[in-house]
């Protein structure tokens, strides 16, 4: 009898459950579901005989180490500033940790320990990151082998619309944390071009997009993302000229968020404190200059003398010039922003999410140069069977999986980059309908 | 037999240590000057009979501790994050406390206490913070006094370069700490103008300038600086339309320096960890959108289409488009800015700063409305004696010597916004030369 742990039983857990829990009784296997409600964790489990729902509370010690001292392995799909905790419980009772989180400096430092205990801790083995690494590091891995050099690696992903449900202006929804998508961005991006190191600050970023195409669902633009730099290292491409990770929206999203961007509305580094009765106008204004005469409308277009009719649709769409007041009256701007698109970014009943992930890589053989472009696209099935919980959750439900058969045998801690990691995995997945579909072109 | 305690003999201790020292037989009084280095200190007290250097290692405790013991009153004139430390050691011992920082939230934590043991912390006394702070209350409370309504206040103050000694391109050269002119303006710049609320995001912040012009030395450019909301509370101004401090640089600067504020070269978040041999090309290049054949001056004007001749030249004049190596290749972009910029904008040994601060106030009189305008001009001797030293130190020095005196009698934590602290303050300064011109003009 082998016992699956998985704590958090969020949104994105559905499919990672539903996985484990169709073979857990040929398999011989108990998936105990921990969350603060015991309620949300028991509706994911469905009356399942392997399956039992306990309400978690994680801020007592003793509890949350008994609870996983029962279990073989544990799967967090905590907050990922919650792994560290989680991590330490099962080095510390000698329990197997899974995870797609990206892998932190506090994990890291638990190298050796996990080692010693010969634990294999799993990070990073979701969506992104997580099958954005296996996909890539199985070409990668397979252009290497057989003699070819790469010479340029980018990709993309975007957490979306599927096409029939972009039935608003600016073809967006939330389909994920709102927060992150308000934030997204931020910070410097870092990559490198044709040799050449490349760093864009975020208020420059939306304005420097790559056209992005896929033969199913048409085009988006693309924006690099954080530190693609440090991805030399991790896919092992440490003399590439080109190498950029970014992130997918829409065609025309960014030009209009951009707005937002270049007027400080997405800013989270302080609290306003408005008056209760600030309107969204008003709002809107405060991040305007002061004009004796001119209107909201007139200052935002000698502003931002790129804004045309469209742009100005979708923002005025949103309600942000209008009389009403703000739903929220402290706290950042971000959070006030996020707090009105909330309202009008709301997924409608019948509406489905979308995962779009490109890889484009230029490779060098022995016959001349070739472009290979990996593309997946993913739907959802409603409103809970996402694409998001589905992609998150299936890679590491497969990987739990395949690890308790015995055929992940690898310890120690690791994100998917390693090919007997990742080969099963991505087999695995294929049958579920997660496939790459794979373009080679001579250039 | 009094004993005054000044830590830290850095370049802006001169005038302080001089104004204390030149009264210090006739008022019978010692001053201890403690160092990192004691020949920097001795150098600074240049034999004189009542004073006396001392070394100090500010990490043991003990002997920080005797030396405040020995003190009736203790200056601190070192870097802002080292204030709280000394301060509870002053509050423990039963010191005094002056210093020309900001009033910081651990000091808050204390003010209990200071009443308790009748002790006088006086924060904020030196130039900005502190002569602004001065000039400006007493021109608000004797308006207010007159029966006055204030609906308007903007205060601009600047650290620049004496006219006759802005002999480069920039007409700027560091008069003091580099990092902070590097880093000047980032965060949101907040104010309220005309009863509207006002925020700035860093990005635009450089576009947004107000002319500024004083009689004797000409125009400048001035933009709003940090939270100029909270003085609304610390000027006793709750209810006021425009409410807005700032900072100044000569006209032309801000156009120019934006250039690096949008490609994201002041950007202070991340390390670059560039090959030891990048050139200054290289590093602008990075900040660059890749092109296959334009060069970088083609790329600069592609992204940034505002940018003329003149701008273009200033860029060029810091040898930012040579081929030369950079000075330094670990650390942010900010840090390796700051250290090109170092070299470039270094003061020759005949140069002058000048420190320039303007008040303008919107003023409603029962028999009409009136602008006030307050402005302060001040140059620096030499390089010793720079005007940035004596608008910092003096009124430190100033507010010491009333106090020493019984001139000023009041208790507590303060920043010097009361009338009996500023009053005779001001009185003083103004035998020194720091004396403002009031310019009124019916509206």
């Amino acid at each position: 009898m082998q016992t699956i742990l998985i704590l958090g039983a969020g949104k994105s857990s559905v499919y990672l459950i539903d996985y484990l829990l169709e073979t857990a009784v040929a398999k011989n296997r108990n998936i105990i579901v921990a969350d603060v409600s015991e309620e949300i964790a028991s509706q994911k489990l469905k009356n399942h005989q392997s399956g039992k729902a306990i309400k978690i509370n994680l801020d007592e010690a003793e509890n949350r180490k008994a609870i996983i001292g029962e279990s073989d392995l544990v799967i967090s799909m905590l907050p990922a500033f919650l792994h560290p905790i989680i991590a330490k419980d099962c080095l510390e009772l000698g329990k197997h940790f899974f995870s797609a989180s990206y892998e932190s400096e506090e994990m890291r430092q638990m190298k050796n320990g996990i080692e010693a205990k010969n634990l294999l801790f799993l990070n990073e083995c979701g969506l992104d990151p997580g099958l954005d690494h296996m996909s890539a590091m199985k070409i990668i891995n397979d252009e290497k082998k057989a003699g070819n050099r790469i010479f340029s690696f980018k990709s993309y992903t975007g957490g979306l619309l599927a096409p029939e449900s972009e039935n608003n202006p600016w073809k967006y929804k939330f389909t994920w944390n709102p927060r992150n998508v308000v934030l997204a961005g931020q910070g410097t991006s870092r990559f490198i071009q044709n040799g050449e190191l490349k760093y864009i600050p975020y208020h420059m970023l939306y304005k420097r997009l790559e056209n992005i195409s896929f033969d199913e669902v048409g085009d988006f633009e693309g924006y690099p993302n954080r530190d693609s730099l440090s991805y030399r290292k991790i896919y092992g491409l440490d003399d590439i000229s080109t190498l950029l990770r970014g992130t997918l929206r829409r065609t025309g999203f960014c030009e209009s968020w951009d707005v937002f961007v270049q007027l400080g509305i997405t800013d989270d580094s302080f609290k306003m404190e408005l008056p209760s009765w600030f309107s969204h106008r008003m709002f809107f204004n405060s991040f305007l200059p002061y004009h004796e005469t001119k209107n909201l409308e007139e200052k935002l277009q000698d502003l931002l003398p790129w804004i045309n009719d469209e742009i100005l649709g979708k923002i005025e769409w949103l309600g942000m010039f209008s009389n009403e007041p703000l739903p929220k009256t402290d706290g950042s701007p971000a959070a006030i922003l996020e707090e009105i698109l909330k309202e009008k970014w709301k997924l409608d009943f019948q509406d489905r999410d979308m995962i779009v992930m490109q890889h484009l890589l230029g490779i060098e053989t022995p016959k001349g140069m070739k472009e290979v472009v990996s593309s997946l696209v993913c739907k959802g099935e409603n409103q809970e069977y996402t694409a998001m919980a589905k992609t998150v959750g299936l890679p590491l439900a497969i990987a739990v999986d395949l690890f308790l058969d015995g055929k992940i045998i690898v310890r120690g801690l690791h994100v998917p980059v390693l090919p007997e990691i990742y080969e099963p995995i991505l087999e695995a997945l294929e049958k579920t309908g997660i496939e790459f579909e794979e373009k080679i072109r001579a250039v």
